[in-house]
């Protein structure tokens, strides 16, 4: 069941309530470079980016952000830290929303010219706390741990609701995969703003999906969480892709071929992994939700494959083609990869 | 707080109680050919496996069990489909645990058999529950739900409980994660058996170890799981670190090196990429536990570095060293990379 979080407005996007979840992903090209920006961002989009974030360093990379909008497609969130007068400037120049980092915006006067240029302008703004950038007295009280994250976040937010700003979105991220679902799950509880998921310097390509998936994945699992990040040292395209795949693996994005394929071992009796490999292939650009099995053994194989839409189980020299359940075919192992194809379009044509 | 299970033998280790968590992957050799499954068990041990289990699909495979028993470190577990006599005969070669599926070893006179063989020997039996081969009644009454997989589980747990046999392992695997993790969830409330973790037909590396991920590790971070095995359409090497990952992730592994590097964003002013590649390289083959943090940017980078043993932020040609928390040199960027390597050693000689 998911968690009831106020809808919210980014751009031509809703987040929240009922919405569907939002990727997020991040530039790491400079702001102030207009033409790579954009360029990385249409990348992104065309991945299946939802939202993007860009840095803004100076006045400089701000007084761009009016033309980056201009030519993308998605919502443009302006990330601010240290210096509120950036975020006046990115608010002036149209981005969706803002995120402030409440560690090191500076005093409460500065917070409040941003919401109020924020609430005039009616775009939200992230209270994006980071353990590495704890509100100081929150720090001091409870140390660098989840209830700290929670505090940093929840100060801020009593800062806002006294203007009467509350187009909030709020994030708690950690390293630490253990301490950031534990300050998700008790934030959770205390407010109904939506909730923006990430573990933050989860890491290298493989480490940091591992981080992430758990992270993420455990909480939407929960039903908590509205949009998630996922940060990697790596081509933010990956983000995105891992994001995706995030969601596709709790049931919240119904879109594309999913594979299911058993891991190989003693049974085996057929190349599965080139196989698996020529239908990662034959399938990656097909957008309507399709659940693949390519199973190597009669052990699992047609069990599984009974919930798959098309599959295949192997062995032996021979193969059997399953379509919606009903075995459709068997064919000699040879054969079996082009029988397959033939299953596919029909399937295709048919929906 | 982990889940209280009971602690079981399984050749030279334990699992369950406090023991550690313990990885497991499969053979995908021919178990007839010992040469080449001791030669894959043994790269898999030095990858870190800690139990290792292989397919017995005739008679011939399970007398082979014996020798490739004698030859290898780690414990063998016997995997049995449809056929007690293998079941019993795997036991007569001295594995140090066998996995039946409820689903498909017949009747409860043959289960009988085997947990009075097992029990002889004094070795575990795993029951193996997999969504594609529930129990005929569970799937009738409850459908393929996670219920059905408790109750094909709870059925058999029951036959062996009637002989005095309480060396009991379970899983119940699926390759949906949200009905796996629900699954696993009942059952740890309703026994205390040692769980063995998983997602079954997880798929190809990355979406494998998506799934796998989010569904492991969430129960990990509930405290429930005492082994686990990922399941990849991969080399199984790559299963185990995948395993070995998701136990670091959850602080379940302290063990070699764990980067925190950023995700790179329009602030990173440093080469960020290569530099964690060539520390990922540099620090590969340590065993000590250490958390490396690498960082583009002032904005989080000293904060984060605090919590790291050894930490580098980077920007505008110069870079900062950390070593537990203080600030120990700051450099010219193209120095960084060799300082930190003198810090290193420093750091591992000292430990």
């Amino acid at each position: 069941m998911r968690r009831k979080s106020r809808e919210i407005k980014i751009g031509n996007k809703k987040m929240g309530g009922t919405a569907a979840l939002l990727v997020q992903s991040m530039t790491n090209t400079d702001t102030k470079d207009v033409e790579k920006t954009v360029s990385q961002i249409k990348e992104l989009e065309e991945a299946g980016c939802d939202v993007i974030r860009v840095a803004v360093l100076d006045k400089e990379a701000a007084e761009k952000l009016g033309e980056i909008k201009k030519r993308i497609n998605i919502p443009l969130v302006a990330d601010i830290h240290f210096d509120h007068k950036l975020a006046l400037e990115a608010i002036n120049q149209g981005v969706d929303k803002v995120r402030i980092n409440p560690g090191n915006i500076g005093n409460i006067e500065n917070v409040k010219k941003v919401a109020q240029s924020a609430k005039h302008k009616g775009i939200p703004i992230r209270i994006g706390v980071n353990i590495g950038s704890l509100d100081k007295k929150a720090e001091a009280k409870y140390g660098r741990t989840a209830r700290a994250l929670v505090e940093s976040a929840l100060n801020e937010v009593r800062v806002l609701e006294k203007l009467g700003f509350f187009d909030i979105v709020i994030s708690l991220k950690s390293s630490d995969v253990a301490r950031t679902v534990e300050a998700y799950r008790m934030v959770a509880e205390k407010c109904d703003y939506p909730l923006h998921l990430g573990i933050t310097e989860a890491g290298t390509y493989m480490a940091g999906t591992i981080k992430s998936s758990i992270g993420i994945g455990s909480l939407l699992l929960d039903g908590i969480g509205d949009t998630l990040r996922v940060s990697l040292t790596e081509n933010p395209v990956k983000e995105v892709l891992v994001g995706r795949q995030i969601l596709k693996s709790v049931g919240l994005l119904n879109e594309g071929v999913e594979i299911i394929s058993c891991p190989t071992c003693g049974r085996t009796q057929i190349d599965l992994f080139s196989l698996v490999e020529e239908i990662e292939k034959l399938t990656a650009s097909i957008k309507k939700p399709l659940k693949i099995a390519v199973m190597g053994c009669v052990v699992n194989g047609p069990g599984e494959a009974k919930e798959a839409d098309l599959g295949i189980a192997g062995g032996n020299g021979r193969g059997i083609i399953f379509k919606k359940g009903e075995v459709s075919k068997t064919v000699l192992e040879k054969d079996l990869l082009g029988e397959f194809k033939k299953e596919l379009n029909k399937f295709l044509g048919a929906k």
